[in-house]
């Protein structure tokens, strides 16, 4: 009997897989709608604050380095306080009654794993949150005042957004994304296309690093030599 | 019956948790002093490698540099030759009568995630023994050929050891370290301790890196202003 109740209890959610242990899940009482506008209007916010430091930057940039701008204040503030929130709150996140638990609770459907405190996804969430945050404002700061401390920050960013991006995948991948609604919207909607968001541009920012590091090297080596010479 | 069987089959291994689904399990038929013995043997033939790749080496290397080439040589071979094996074979490793699986075998003792093909395991091992691996031994010949990748390949290597092992002794210790046997001599002497020394080097390796580059970009950064004056 106690079984079966336990039974009823496991299956009252709508997340993958059925059993997930979330018998501490209760339905956002808002629009999830509501929530998607505050986090739309969040990221409005961080790119015309970018906009405002480019504008006020001595440096004229390119629009490439802009671009990165406004890429690295957005991520600070997703890794900051978006995936710092859930590394705070695990435990109740499938309960609670706030903006920030219905937009977790909403992209959970793509992955359960968010609600069920896992503990790849805990660790992993609470590095991005304080490093990889951390690391973007640096660079976004040493884009905008050319501070040589730019590259090193752009590559450790993104080489840690890729790292963990691809084993927050791959593990999803190699227990048959389990822990996905198999519906589009939710799985390739979610899942899929968010997530290649930062392995795609990672990729970019790590090679452009790594070259503008080996040209700055490259320099500073002739400099040396130069400088030893005279 | 059926239930009793599964039980008694489960239970026919020395590994944490007790009920590590090991089926496949085969004890080893050799010594592992033996294995221990080859292992040590490699490493050394990879000390003595490098020890003559510094002597033939045209820079005058300092006690660091020449340190690093040995750590990064060693790191290689483990990396691509150990953990490659270990990515290879991870389905079949707890049967197999191999040096490198009696290895895995022992190692195991400390972690058992090795042997039950765990994901994050299989994953993290797999980008470490491809990318790690050579990234480690970009970073040897960067050392020894004074090339400007050296630290661009130091930061990536030693960047992505530490973060993989954090999630993996982390992972472990949230889910309170039941992968691993609590006997001291396999929790701190092989867990903790052959871990540790993938975080404090990497940790190391990483902040001589960045300095190196913040100084190198400095340099590059004036060189060029100098050269734009002129």
């Amino acid at each position: 009997m106690a079984s079966l109740e336990q039974e009823a209890i496991k299956i009252q959610h709508p997340y993958f897989p059925r059993d997930a242990p979330l018998a501490h899940y209760v339905p956002s009482k808002f629009n999830v709608g509501e929530a998607f506008m505050t986090l739309g209007s969040a990221i409005a916010v961080l790119m015309v604050t970018s906009a405002i430091l480019i504008k006020r930057s001595s440096k004229q940039l390119s629009c490439k380095d802009k671009s990165i701008v406004v890429w690295m204040m957005v991520c600070a503030g997703i890794h900051i306080v978006l995936e710092g929130y859930f590394s705070f709150n695990h435990k109740n996140l499938a309960g609670m009654q706030t903006v920030m638990a219905d937009l977790w609770r909403e992209y959970s459907h793509s992955d359960s794993r968010y609600l069920t405190s896992d503990p790849f996804t805990v660790i992993m969430e609470g590095i991005t949150a304080v490093f990889d945050g951390s690391f973007a404002v640096v660079t976004a700061y040493g884009v905008l005042v050319d501070s040589p401390i730019r590259y090193p920050a752009q590559l450790v960013t993104s080489l840690m957004q890729l790292y963990g991006n691809i084993l927050y995948m791959g593990i999803n991948y190699m227990e048959g994304f389990r822990y996905s609604n198999p519906h589009p919207y939710y799985f390739y909607g979610y899942f899929v296309l968010m997530n290649a968001i930062w392995i795609v541009i990672p990729i970019y920012l790590i090679v452009d690093a790594v070259k503008n590091l080996y040209r700055g090297m490259l320099i500073a080596q002739r400099a040396t030599i130069v400088k030893k010479a005279n």
